[in-house]
């Protein structure tokens, strides 16, 4: 990312205020008067065709007129205008034009081509745009007050090490206002609003590098452009600064609304927390813990700090931290006897239990200080949590500043004030200790922190992989957009070494007969060159093979336990008669006929091209109890045979295949495998964006038989569906 | 609930301070100190041997020493002297004596035995008494600032209207004083401590009674006294005064624990929700929500409320408050046409989503005030709630003031603010509007709100459910406190109407045949007149019966689909010979041959006697992966049959009983029958605590098998234990 754009957005020289108005009640005067406010030392130029003069400082008439560079033109002129003012600073090669005006792609599809049209102007001159709908950036740090949020009313901005970034404009004031009143200050504060040109994670890469930049705060309400996140994250990453997230879109109420299929299951909420967790991304649930949870993560690298000490001096104010504690994430520990027979030798007495209660009793600084100082030097535990009652309020010398003052020995610290604790949460902000004002967000802070891992490594195919993923490729190229039957779904599949079990197609002829078939073993050579006179896989299961026909079950278009060859063939003539007077109009290829398969039991194995974080997987339970209960955990795709086995292993209505009381337990290597083979689809075709060639939006293996360990897998049904023209990604 | 102890607690005349001291460093000489800075007015009188004077008050060397009334006298003695207090406090008549001194019960089984005789020598002379382990009392109203929790340093106490009961002392300090910061006063604060004598429930009652106190909240850690809780929740709802909790122990930590069976599946969490709901109480999720919710509460009946319109000036504010609501419980509503019209009339355009943003475009005070109205007065919503961005904090003309002044026409109204904005939540506060301080609360109230329910009736046996009652408590007096085996478990549930289907119980004998019989149609006669040679129930299922085998499966004690005769008899010697085998020591008193049953599902039905809050009853799906998922619904029990069917509606393993996805209806009326007349356990033998009698621990019915619809339900297996002598309740 270029240094110039860099200094435009975070340290900009000039800044042009082009629609800036001289009226002060309107929205339009106050980023002129907000940057005077805070300090901003570069020029301000107010663009403003009938005055010459605007709250003491020159104004002009047109962009075009101005003496001099421009790092930054603020554009706040009507929709209709914009166009014109993009292309006058483009025009110009003034680096960073932010839009605020809305009106654009938020408003509909011709705002969304005049949007277009704004971005082709604008990188015509080599410029790059913020927005359009964006409030604005605020860099406290050099004064850059650029925005028309009421927030700047403050009559200073807190300096401080953590970059927002957010879709939203109007939260990045309630961000700044709630960090301010605790003494949590910020390096940037950047709305990205459509983010037409420049992306969240482009904006993120910027803030990589800003050397006033500790940590990356995201206030997120979709993800635009997962690639360059994704590449930022990593880069944040190797840089030692945590990615923090608060999600909008969580919602059960929206979730609600999603149909029962399998992409559906995986869900665009859980999709993107996976997509997150993948990234490095720690997610918080609790609004005030996005501005809280920074100093937690700094204090130690991502994947440590899971075995929490719990030291207190009111027992309610812990439990309610510590009852919101998910043990998936961290574990709470209490003292070992090494560490009670230290502090009883210092003469204070304490439990075992999980929270080590001080009590009013042992509200003391030498109390309180010395059993934190033997945890923080005890390795029973990675983290400890201090929390201190109504001391915090009026006898900070008690608690609070021996939490403050403590030698952290490498340990992670973070403390939780009971009462109404002002001054105190801004002496543990001043010190750097990580500190909570509601015991959820303490909560939630730890359970991020548990949660927190490196961003994910890719899981590129390999081996013979890439064969498999070849010659996937070659038959997807044979579909083009086309709809899938099954039979080709299978041969798709059967290339990236998913197991399918024994098949035939018996396609229909005008007599009814058979005329050719198809199997995974003469794979992809013509249909035709098989015998007609193969047998068929007995007992057998008969399918009615149609692109057209999703539901084929309701329709008479299945026969299962077909056990006899005169049983399969009748059930072949049945299914086919019944698809016929059911839906005439659909295209009927034949019939699958396939071998019963049992197992232990049966999975869903589904990919989809999520809208926003692009190709994912997911496993759940089969079942309609599994649907019902919406048990299934996605990843995005590809993954590795490792991630593979953890999907699996969360997905709870799968207990019985891991043995759950004393059940046989199901080969989940082959389903791993089977997994990650499917998750392949990410690198088939053209998949990769920008590679061109077909793409598949979604697949599903409904159900995915597991045999007992050593088994394997088979495939009892198989879903392809192509990505059309127009359609996303 | 006697006037005289009302008095003394919340407008005690004098005080007696037992053991203050003269030291102002310690703990003990806070009280003294605190009364006078809250202005009480009443006679203090510090208890302290060895001083004449403390602090300006008289001193007395003992309690039998001051002349005079004293209403109310506060322990700070040491544990040992604790008693020797009381006794003199009691032989003197102090209405009321809290113990503040800790080291009684919390310490173990000789602090349990002192605490017992603490409420004997107080009861004795007519006193009551609060704690041990108690905190004191805060009553603003009265200047009573009774306690030596720090919180007292504040220069002085805002009156309210919110009484607080805790069992945590120290987060009474929390809650005074993040109250007191937001402009949300009390008219009591009151830690029960141990509850040796007075229980939350009765002291509650003296709430309903106190006309400066208009809601109830709590503070609970456990339940110890039922019954007057409960009584007192169906005083305060016929006083129009909320009872509102924030509940330790919801943790899945502590659920992690629990065994497998059906009690344990149920969970104490669960068991203590759903008995909240059941008298009316709210449960809040978030700590400051019970600050914050009471308002919103009083502004209607419970019940109400339920169509909430969101009206915003910051998409992203509400969105995060919106986001986070459960449409179980609420519903987000959009404008209707004609409300659109309207504000369309007044130059307003507003968009007809379930979110009414008005952007920062609309943050003027003749918009915001015109949409607020008109939403108030139209009648597609019950509940505005009105969100505020920035302007909340520097410009209170635009939002906030127009929320504060809105005409409610009997609707609720409540406001979250996003940014840092304590003085608009003072002013909310001051203005009677609910308002929150955070999005998690926001949502949280909400749900509290759709959620609430007056107490729910009592629903004791009626017409022929009192003669059922009467005859399994006629078998359960036969028990007493033995071991059931199945078939005396089935008899039990057979009485009270759940349906068994055909079993008879074939006795073992000393060559291995059987000698008697029982089946449901001859009880309580006397087993051996049956035919001996009665045909067995045919095809059946055949269990080694025992009290002493829990996991007859396990064990080789079952046989499934004996079809003839000879099958039922080699399986009764099979069955009965591994029994012997696996389990030489118990008791075997035959084999329970029952015919084989089928139906559309599988259901669990189990009643426990919880320890904290009494009779319980659960339904759950049957199954492993019901059991996976931990998919049941509890409630107090007896229930209605409306409550049972409520019940069911809850388990969403019962989809496919529902006619999921065109699935057979089951009989689920049946099922509510059987849940209603299992239930009815709660008022079998001595189960109505003080009565007697020999009382149900726990009872399950493991399946429970549902038919099509109109064809009713039959218990394939049944359990049923009896409280032990010493255990709880």
């Amino acid at each position: 990312m270029s240094t110039a754009l860099a200094q435009a957005l975070l340290a900009p020289r000039a800044i042009a205020l082009v629609g800036a108005s001289g009226d002060p009640a309107k929205n339009t005067a106050r980023p002129q008067r907000y940057l005077r406010q805070h300090g901003y030392t570069g020029r301000i130029v107010p663009i403003n065709p009938s005055r010459a003069e605007l709250f003491g400082e020159r104004a002009w008439p047109d962009i075009a007129a101005v003496p001099g560079a421009i790092d930054h033109a603020f554009v706040m002129v009507p929709a209709a205008e914009v166009e014109r003012v993009v292309g006058a600073c483009a025009a110009r090669g003034i680096p960073l034009i932010t839009v605020y005006s809305d009106g654009f792609a938020e408003a509909g599809p011709e705002g969304a081509r005049q949007q277009a049209r704004l971005v082709t102007l604008a990188r015509a001159g080599g410029s790059r745009l913020i927005g359009p709908n964006s409030i604005g950036s605020i860099v406290p740090p050099n004064g850059v007050a650029l925005s028309v949020n009421a927030v700047l009313e403050l009559p200073q901005l807190a300096k401080g090490r953590l970059g927002l970034i957010s879709h939203s404009g109007s939260l990045i004031g309630a961000i700044l206002s709630r960090g301010q009143a605790r003494g949590i200050g910020f390096s940037a504060l950047l709305s990205v609003g459509n983010e037409a040109d420049l992306s969240m994670g482009e904006i993120a890469d910027l803030l990589v590098d800003d050397s006033n930049t500790d940590a990356i705060l995201l206030f997120l309400e979709t993800v635009r452009d997962a690639p360059h996140l994704a590449l930022a994250c990593r880069r944040a990453h190797a840089a030692g600064k945590p990615v923090i997230a608060y999600v909008l879109g969580q919602s059960a109420l929206g979730r609600s609304l999603a149909a029962t299929h399998t992409g559906a299951l995986a869900g665009d909420a859980e999709a993107m927390t996976a997509w997150l967790d993948a990234q490095g991304i720690v997610r918080v649930d609790q609004f005030e813990t996005l501005l809280e949870i920074a100093p937690l993560l700094r204090q130690g690298q991502a994947g440590g700090g899971r075995r929490v000490a719990v030291v207190t001096t009111t027992g309610g104010g812990a439990a309610m931290v510590v009852d919101r504690i998910d043990s998936a994430t961290v574990e709470v520990v209490g003292p070992p006897p090494a560490v009670i027979d230290k502090l009883a030798a210092l003469g204070i007495r304490i439990g075992n239990g999980p929270v080590t209660d001080l009590t009013l009793a042992g509200t003391r600084r030498e109390v309180y200080a010395a059993v934190l100082d033997v945890f923080l030097e005890s390795d029973h535990c990675d983290t400890v949590l201090a929390v201190a009652g109504s001391s915090a309020q009026f006898h900070p010398q008690h608690v609070v500043e021996p939490i403050a003052e403590a030698d952290r020995r490498g340990k992670r610290l973070l403390a939780f004030a009971a009462p109404q604790a002002d001054a105190a949460l801004a002496l543990f902000a001043d010190a750097g200790v990580p500190a909570f004002r509601t015991p959820e967000a303490c909560a939630d802070a730890l359970r991020g922190m548990g949660r927190w891992q490196p961003p994910s490594s890719a899981a590129p195919p390999a081996g013979d992989e890439v064969a498999a993923v070849q010659a996937a490729t070659t038959l997807l190229e044979a579909i083009g957009t086309d709809a899938c039957d099954e039979a080709q779904a299978r041969e798709v599949f059967a290339a990236l070494g998913v197991p399918q079990g024994e098949w035939r197609v018996v396609p229909v002829g005008d007599n009814g007969v058979e005329l050719s078939s198809r199997s995974t073993l003469d794979l992809p050579s013509d249909p035709l060159a098989a015998s007609l006179s193969a047998p068929l896989p007995l007992p057998a299961a008969v399918k009615v093979l149609s692109p057209d026909i999703l539901h084929k079950s309701d329709m008479g278009g299945v026969r299962l336990n077909c056990v006899t060859d005169a049983d399969a063939r009748a059930a072949i003539s049945a299914v086919i008669a019944a698809a016929k007077s059911h839906m005439p109009a659909a295209r009927i290829r034949g019939t699958l006929v396939q071998r019963m398969e049992r197992g232990l039991g049966e999975v869903i194995v589904g990919y989809r091209l999520d809208p926003r974080i692009g190709p994912t997987v997911v496993v759940g339970a089969g079942g309609t109890l599994a649907e019902v209960y919406r048990d299934a955990v996605v990843r995005p795709a590809p993954v590795s045979l490792d991630d593979a086995a953890q999907m699996i292993a969360g997905v709870r209505g799968l207990e019985p295949l891991r043995g759950y009381r004393g059940a046989e337990p199901g080969d989940l290597d082959a389903l791993a495998f089977a997994v990650r083979r499917l998750s392949l689809l990410a690198c088939v075709g053209g998949a990769n964006r920008g590679t061109g060639g077909p793409v598949v939006a979604e697949a599903e293996i409904n159900p995915l038989v597991v045999r007992p360990a050593g088994k394997g897998t088979v495939a009892l049904d198989a879903v392809l569906v192509m990505m059309q023209p127009g359609e996303h990604a």
